[in-house]
């Protein structure tokens, strides 16, 4: 960000911020308050941000978390155009990973060209899942729907039949990649619910 | 964050961020989304995030901007006992300060004591305005809603009635103390949108 501010450069920050408002109509699998309604991909990046505040506890020494919180303020972003994916349907990984690239194309295309280029390479570092911040914002992105699938009397599970063991397969792995010392607590409390249902 | 994890303490903070969810349901006075519903206080937190990212060039440079990240995802959370209190509305600064401490002390109250206490002097710090880094991130949750509300044609302003003066009053001045670029160029999108009205 070496640019000097001025009207142009505004002009484009402006244009990106009133777009990202269009991430608040872009509807979940996952419910929200109690299941009154599904979850929107603006109020759930927010969300992930606090959990990534209250369990940085959880994330190893490597983590920055400050980073991390970055990630998943703009992981959802390309959901603008290229729709929520639910991880509980079956899809097409290339297809959705060459949808997200357009829908980063155009959005990221909107800020000024320094500042896109920052945001964008936040977003990609996320999305290779590879870095210690990347696995540790997966990981959070992962175990907040189990939270609300649970308050809400099973959302998307009942929706898509999954069972315990496709939890575990889908979600599990990845929560415990990130966050070893959640996924036994997180998984307990699923089992139970899955047990009792 | 000295004391070591462990399932009490992760039974504590998960029932934070599951009364977190709440916050979904507050409704703001301003829409979203070209005016087609009021937004909530969960979504409204995410976009504020992203305007403190997106602007940050517009920060000076003794501010640090994952602390107003910090601040912005904390700083709306007392809503979720103490109600939306749109700054078009006349009301009693005393009484709603009051009915947030009692909501600060009940909500951060259900995290871990040391982790709770670190929280709650961000939102503090927020709520004081008296840091550089609360000075910022007051500014970012005065400018968005005058977005929101151009985008929506009139928003807030036209269900209260508000003039261009009021709005200069109530709302530029906080922008211009934070944020001494940012007020002119949003300042002349009010204004031609006021003059249009």
């Amino acid at each position: 960000m070496t640019a000097s501010p001025g009207p142009e450069r505004l002009a484009r920050q402006f244009a990106f911020l009133q777009e990202a408002d269009r991430l608040k109509g872009i509807l979940r699998a996952t419910p929200v308050l109690e299941g009154a309604r599904p979850e929107n991909s603006g109020e759930h990046s927010w969300h992930l941000t606090l959990y990534a505040l209250v369990l940085a506890d959880q994330a190893g020494p490597e983590v920055r978390i400050d980073r991390v919180i970055r990630m998943l303020i703009l992981h959802d972003l390309v959901e603008i155009d290229a729709g929520d994916t639910p991880i509980h349907i079956a899809h097409d990984p290339a297809e959705q990973a060459a949808r997200e690239q357009a829908a980063a194309d155009r959005l990221f295309g909107l800020l000024p060209d320094d500042l896109g280029a920052d945001l964008r390479a936040i977003w990609e570092e996320f999305e290779a899942a590879e870095s210690p911040d990347a696995i540790f914002a997966k990981s959070i992105d992962r175990v907040q729907p189990v939270l609300q699938n649970i308050a809400s009397g099973g959302g998307s599970w009942v929706d898509y039949n999954v069972t315990f063991d496709q939890l575990e397969s889908r979600v599990g792995a990845k929560v415990a990649r990130g966050a070893p010392g959640l996924w036994p607590f997180v998984r307990d409390k699923a089992k139970a619910f899955f047990d009792a249902f």
